[in-house]
């Protein structure tokens, strides 16, 4: 499980860790790392205020849809995470 | 028929079943796959609620048209799909 | 005469089928289809509702002048149609 | 003088035929059409209504100047005139 | 002195008539024409009436200061002068 | 400690001491300079007011998080620092 | 001391005359005028009124910090001043 973030984002950034890349192909082929596609699917872990008069609908745990390339890698507390602002969250599954 | 997605998509996405790209051409011969076109047609499985005062004008099960590069693919329960802004579609059929 | 649409254009698009490419020269010769010019001229198929407070003026029949590169190509029924934003469209003949 | 044309601009476009260019340099040489500068002066031909509260300042007739690169190139009757937007007309003369 | 100019800039647009190159360096040595520095100060020799709810500040003989490639070059009675937004305007002399 | 700066940023800009890069890989090897990476956390030292209607949220004291290539680098008593918009700051730590 | 400027910027500019660059390194040496870094500190020589609802923060004598390729370079009664925007300035010191 994911473990609650002491980081606050600011307005409307959202923290999000990565779902774990899947080691196995689906024919049960283990592939190896540099092959493995980025996940778009993570877990919030922490989500901003949001802005003036727009609050951030995402929550602490939702399970988001996110595009590719979006959000900052950061680490924090040993983990490897991504914060995005809200609005490249594409739907909470 | 598209099966009912479990995604809600955020603020003014949308979630869209691209038609399938047709097998034949019009004289009945077989295409290979990397010669078909991607289609510019598809199914809305889900839509978000909108964005402020704005809510979205298409709905679930409505067909409709896009442009050729629209959306970000997503991978779905198995299905191949496209999540796109609401404003990247441009008629409903 | 250009066949009424079955599809409704989104928000302040426009579907417009161009007028047919003049098939010969003043001068008589007859080109070759690469050689002729894309029209910028076409008929309003179907109209959209216009956006927040700002209803679309042009209506279905009208002629049009459009700019050479404006549109996305779509076809509807066999037609060969442009789809573009009202504010593309430059003048009503 | 410039026929009135029967086509009318939308929102804020102006349709203004481009004045002929000098045949004759200053010292009565004759230059071959390739050399002649693009005219950047031009008379109204028509107007648009405008856009929403603001209404389009250039009126039928005006002569005005434009931009070296202003505008779309179209042919209304026979003349080649140039729509293009109000904001690109920058004196009325 | 600044000949009054018969244009009338469009909304926010200033002419603006550049003041004379410097022949001379400050040494008294003659500078080839290609040498000389464009000027970046000219005089107000006409200004439009401003956007809405924005008239223009500079006025008719001003002394200007303006950046090196602002503006669009237009001969007008014979006398090369510049026509640019009054916000490429940085200063009043 | 960071010391306070005598330095008062405008609107909402804020000067952040960024934290020294590790010198020791977590095996406890030594890195040379160019071989660091560029922190992403650092100490606010000022910050401005913010812009009208919007107050600038974090405080002189904050650890906070930021992008790779935020700010302007610029010295002041000394010390490298770093001035940023308060956009660019990513969370409060 | 900074000589009182007659000019008078227009809007949101500000005339900033840049400090001296600094002759010696740290250590003494005399560095050549092209290894000199362009300073990033200068003083307030006038400020415009400002953008409607909006004035400038910046007043004549402050000492300022400033981007190191804002601003546009112009010469005024002998002196090599700088004019940028106020959004330009990052800090007062």
């Amino acid at each position: 499980m994911a473990k609650k973030s002491t980081v606050t984002p600011l307005h409307d950034r959202v923290i999000v860790k990565p779902a774990a890349a899947e080691e196995k192909t689906a024919g049960g082929i283990i592939i190896p790392d540099t092959a493995k596609e980025k996940p778009q699917r993570g877990t919030v872990i922490a989500a901003g205020p949001g802005k003036k008069d727009e609050p951030v609908t995402v929550k602490t745990g939702d399970t988001v849809l996110y595009g590719k390339y979006s959000g900052t890698e950061i680490q924090i507390d040993g983990q490897d995470l991504l914060i995005m602002r809200e609005s490249d969250i594409l739907a909470i599954v």
